[in-house]
Formats: structure tokens, sequence, C-alpha cells
């Protein structure tokens, strides 16, 4: 139960409601969870190139060393599910590399918390053209790429943020200030 | 309860919970409500110019008099509430046009039921430099800006649309596909 409550978004309740379904139910169903947990850990590693999750013992990970894929095109991103957002477009076919998080004064996460000195490497070792730096639309994903822009100033890159503004089937009434405000500053000719 | 249940979003149930909540209630709830519901109708007129709502016997609207906006630059918006949308923002200060609508084949709204002749009357008539396109995100929305750019092409007048990409807050993980792809394909240098 302790272990359980430990989990994000599970409170103590979920957590005995949960232990007990699992007295109850077939043995193999706890034996299968214990060892998903452990596959979790010990079957995964980060690529050693754009700290994505790759399997162990894949190290460049997939991403990295599919030929055909551009490797002068890089997406920085904030977390490996952002990876995953942005494969589902299928619009992108270049390569990643994942923060780990993003600056954040507050909880205490500085640059040397982040994968950004690897990041300055790269470009540098892997003759990177362009640097999307899709960090989250938030304070701390924004002041993250505005870092990023200091740190890697002189290099020969460019850098390139994604759009802002108005997301597909939303309306205009309900929108908030600051997107119609971005939406606004960022049209552009039909 | 016939009356009420006809109000958009308003079902049977709510219907009768209203009727039963004003018989018990002081009369002057019932014919405050009533004066107002009165009023809405006799107070409010739409401007002949922008078509946008404007208090009885003011026309043209203020938006459309207000000597310190500039109208060379004109908003195009479906309704009436995009204008106070766009309003919060205190970003634009140029003159509206609601079209009252979009187009949508499904619910048989065409080109006719809109405001459309009337905005291209007014670009011609009113020296308009340009005209922001600002339908909603949606297909219908869409569908009318591209209707709008044919049937003004020719005439001597920018024609842009809002931006679409991430909106402020928002995360990459639980971004929409089309939404992804368009704050993708709209990067721009940082």
């Amino acid at each position: 139960m302790e272990a359980f409550a430990r989990l994000p978004g599970i409170g103590p309740k979920t957590a005995s409601r949960l232990t007990y379904y699992l007295l109850r139910a077939q043995a193999e169903e706890s034996l299968e969870l214990a060892g998903a947990l452990k596959e979790l850990r010990t079957g995964t590693i980060f690529c050693s190139r754009c700290f994505n999750i790759s399997a162990a013992g894949v190290d460049p990970c997939l991403l990295c060393t599919d030929t055909t894929r551009n490797s002068e095109i890089v997406c920085v991103v904030e977390e490996p599910l952002d990876v995953l957002a942005i494969e589902r477009t299928g619009q992108f076919h270049g390569r990643y590399h994942v923060l780990h998080g993003a600056l954040s004064p507050v909880e205490g996460i500085g640059p040397q918390d982040l994968r950004i000195e690897e990041l300055a490497g790269r470009v540098t070792a892997e003759g990177i053209q362009e640097l999307i730096l899709a960090t989250n639309p938030t304070l701390e994903g924004e002041a993250t790429a505005m870092f990023l822009k200091r740190r890697l100033q002189g290099l020969a890159v460019r850098l390139t943020r994604l759009a802002r503004g108005l997301p597909t089937g939303g309306d205009l009434e309900y929108t908030d200030i600051s997107t119609l405000t971005q939406a606004l500053e960022g049209r552009s000719e039909l």
C-alpha cells in the first residue's frame, strides 16, 4: 500500500483498493506486474546520444541510428513522451535531443540538471544545421528556450521555436488572452 | 417550462426546476427577467456597418465611430462574442466585421446567409488595407476564410489569418496531432 501511495496521482484510498484487488486476484497478476516493473528499469537505458529511452543494449537508440532520418535537424524536447507526441504527427524526419526537464527556479532545477552541455557538444560534433527548441509553451519551457538561445549563441546553428497560436478545433470565444494575443501577433498572409 | 426548454443547453429537467424556482421566488424576480429579455431585443440593434451588437439608436456602433481606432485594418469574425474576446487582448486597435456565422453545408449555411457581400462593399468603400480573417480554427471557419479569399481576390487588400500553433500553457505531450503538425510547419526563428 505504501509503495503504491508513493506514485503520482495515487492517494491512500486507491493504494489500498489496488492492494486488496491484487490480494484477491490470481497470483500471476501480481507477479506479472512485478516482472514488468523490474523490466522497466533493467530492460531500458537512456540513449547516450539523444537521452531518449532505448532498449537495454541498444545504444545509440534506433532513432539516432536510423539512416533514413535527417541528422542536420534536431528537435529538442523536455521529456521522452514529447518525442512520442512529435513522432505521432509523422511530419518530422530529423533527430531528437531530450533535456529531461525544464529550467524551474521554484523546483530548484538549474541548467546543470538538464542535458544542455551534451546538446551543445552535439551541435559541434554532428554538424547540426537547425535546432527546433520544442520545449513546452509554459513559463518554464520558454525560459529553457531562452537559456538555450544564450548558451548556443556563436555556434553556427539555426534556432527555431514551434509556432504559438490557436489550436485546431478551438473557438476564439473561449481562447485565453495570451494565446489570442500571440495568434494576432503571429498572423500570416493567407 | 416549454419556453425554457427551447433554450440551448437547458433540458426538460432544468426547465422545470427553473420554473418552480420562479414560482416560489419573489414576483420581482420573474418580472426582472421578463424585462431584461424584452430589453435584449428592443434595446439592441446590429450596427449597419460592422454588424456587431449596438445599443438601439447608436448606428454606426461605438467601435465603428471611435476615431482613435485604425480604419485601415479590419478583423473579420464569426460572432459578436469573438469581438469581445479580441477586445480583451487589448492588442487590436482596428475595426471589426461580424459575419454572423460560418459556412456549413451540413447546417445549410451558405455565403448568402453571412455578411460577406457587405464586407466586400466595405473593402472598396472604406479603403481597408488589411483584413484579418479571424474565423475559428475549425473546418467551417477555415472553409469560410478560403471562400472569403476567393471572393475578395482582385481587391487591393492584404488578407491575413490568425496564427495556428501551441496555445499558452499547453503541454506537447497532450497536444493533438493537427495542432502539433501546424506548430512544426509554422515554426519561426528564435
